[in-house]
């Protein structure tokens, strides 16, 4: 059923820090009440309140490290139950119907992995009849029901998921998610004074912007978003500011090259110094690694002069780092390798753009542009849309604001 | 199908105090590991952590007064959600298999009055499956499903009757229902230190003491015993002792002419002075009272010695006092009384025991007691097994413990 002339089926998704207590919540309901008043058919999807989750986990963990996975997703779903029905509330203050719905209650159908399930599938119809009477539909954001008739959670930033599925499953025109900064930018704003905000991106540049440090959408919504065609919004919950939309490619008329540079510290890079160059080796050092269940991100490999020894480079996460030292240090005689240097001082950097595809060069620029301010590269990974660069964490500020400036990107 | 011998099928309830934070959870399941590694098959039924469920209804209030109860029970019914899935880890971290249950997915099924439901229905078959495999029904209080498929709470006290309503469906050997004291009592030991723990108690005592300021069990879940004739234990979380049983009549086979001793201070006196002695002149006070949704204990009528004029004295609620001070203050000259007074200093102290029904003389050595210690009598109320009157506050710890002892109720 369309909706009448300006008026739309939107989601609105407000994380923790959005409704971390009562007034904050009282503000979320404000914003909800003018897209009603303006019109608009409302579903909201909202994350427990700052620091309830953290706290949740805690407790589970304090009874036992190894805990049910069945009952955490018992125990943790219970934060975004408590702001569903304060919100509710605080919007049928404000003399607007609405009311809370549980995972399980519309329901959200999970498969039964707990703790970090997916959704299988949303019937969506109930709270399109709802809506269309002018109900808003309150939603927990981050749980599901899974096949055994237990709750599901979907691991951190679920909600974001929980928003878009949502807005898939009821046809919205709009998925806005609303957090702590006004949209996704050229370049973190902290390190870049010219960075911009976007008013457009692609949701494959959105896709590689969150898998490369941009930390404001979480990966798997933007998967989902891309797949069911969602216009997502990135906007600011405190601002009354448009943000940014994540499209199809084909709704943006002039594409920039390169539309933002990411960082991201999460990673650390392994040497393995003269090992010696034989068939089988990589599989030697990386089965072990893949066997524990590391992924390792880029590689490089560098023969010696006479042709008998190399040196292999990889890079893991930084979290993993001490248990890959170990592994291949059992591993050292086996590889034939002399010495294992780990390094976690290290940053990746990458440029993104979906322009890519078309401009030759993009990459010869970055690497002039790091020369010239003398910044070493260790390792390089690309995609078709995205360029990365290993180098010195000692650099990161410096290398971002050069290639911004190399690609355009300033604000004028 | 009947369970070996000394094995039984048992339902154990702690409340709110008993699971306060991670270590009593803790010894919660050592508890429940004990009956357990007896061969029982057990079910447990919990409240919200200590001061949660306060928090969740503040929160609550803060949000709007006038709150939707659907969304209230929707945030209240979190606390036990946490609770039953902390306890289902620690039995876990024990070895014992456990699982956790909350009320939609017995689910117990309940009228829809949101806020303070009744059970309609429990379907036991799959606990009762369950628990014969050797798993721990962990099932939360206070909590079920409405027919709009909506949680409902079931008001304050509610665990206790989930706990009993399980122990019906179920078909429990006994309902042991934990709490901060050792059972059942002659008189609060705080004001008689002769007081004693009985060892068994009807539950028409039981009820007549729930309902005159026993606090130890809450009413509703006393009649719930009553009707499906379920065994209950009060006994302590703390203390490792036999508690107080409720059961039939018949099993008990000496019978005391009087249980126990009980008062409350939750009511207030109103006398109505110089009433003109017409007929309708009740209806014209009680009307009122009534279609303010007041409750009217006690009522005493003395007519004035020619006949014309009569003082009317009664009990409400103190909580209703100031209400009820209002709307007969508007009705005065309707009613035809010169002056009301209120009097929120009183007491009502009641004599239970089932042996009333059998024996004479019962209210004749209360009164003569009373009237030993100069004790005025203000109002009288009775049924088959119990005698109430109203006292000045004052006297609350001297009538008690007079009447604890004429009654032989002293320990020896």
């Amino acid at each position: 059923m369309p909706l009448g002339e300006g008026m739309a089926r939107i989601v609105m998704k407000f994380g923790g820090t959005s409704v971390a207590d009562i007034d904050h919540l009282r503000k979320v309901a404000e914003r909800v009440a003018r897209e009603v008043e303006a019109g608009n058919e409302v579903a909201v999807v909202v994350s427990a309140m700052a620091g309830t989750t953290n706290r949740l986990i805690d407790w589970a963990g304090e009874m036992s490290v190894l805990h049910d996975a069945r009952e955490y997703d018992t125990v943790v779903s219970s934060g975004e139950q408590i702001t569903i029905g304060l919100l509710a509330m605080a919007l049928q203050q404000m003399g607007i119907s609405a009311r809370s719905w549980l995972g399980w209650q519309i329901p959200v159908q999970t498969d039964g992995i707990h703790g970090s399930a997916r959704i299988a599938d949303i019937d969506g119809a109930e709270l399109v009849r709802r809506m269309a009477e002018g109900q808003v539909a309150v939603v927990a954001g981050f749980q599901g029901l899974g096949p055994d008739n237990r709750i599901t959670t979907l691991g951190r930033g679920g909600s974001d998921t929980t928003a878009v599925a949502i807005a898939a499953a009821i046809g919205a025109d709009r998925c806005d998610i609303y957090t702590d900064v006004d949209g996704v930018f050229t370049a973190d704003p902290r390190i870049v004074t010219a960075a911009r905000k976007l008013d457009r991106i692609t949701y494959e540049e959105m896709l590689e912007m969150a898998s490369q440090g941009a930390k404001v959408l979480q990966t798997r919504s933007v998967v989902m978003a891309m797949n069911h065609r969602v216009r997502l919004q990135v906007l600011s919950s405190f601002a009354d500011t448009p943000g940014t939309l994540v499209v199809d490619e084909e709704e943006i008329v002039e594409q920039a090259v390169v539309s933002g540079i990411t960082y991201t510290s999460d990673e650390a890079k392994v040497t393995l110094l003269h090992v010696q160059d034989r068939p089988g080796v990589a599989a030697a050092v990386f089965g072990p690694l893949a066997d524990a269940n590391v992924n390792v991100d880029m590689i490089v490999q560098s023969a010696s002069p006479d042709g008998t020894q190399t040196d292999i480079t990889f890079t893991v996460s930084r979290a993993d780092l001490s248990r890959v030292e170990r592994i291949l240090g059992e591993k050292k005689a086996e590889i034939g390798c002399q010495d294992i240097i780990a390094d976690p001082d290290v940053v990746k950097v990458s440029v993104i753009g979906v322009g890519m595809r078309s401009h030759a060069g993009v990459a010869q620029r970055m690497f002039g542009a790091l020369s010239e301010k003398g910044i070493n590269i260790h390792a390089i990974s690309t995609s078709e849309i995205k360029i990365s660069v290993l180098i010195g964490a000692e650099y990161t500020e410096l290398a971002i604001r050069s290639l911004h400036s190399a690609y355009g990107l300033d604000a004028a």
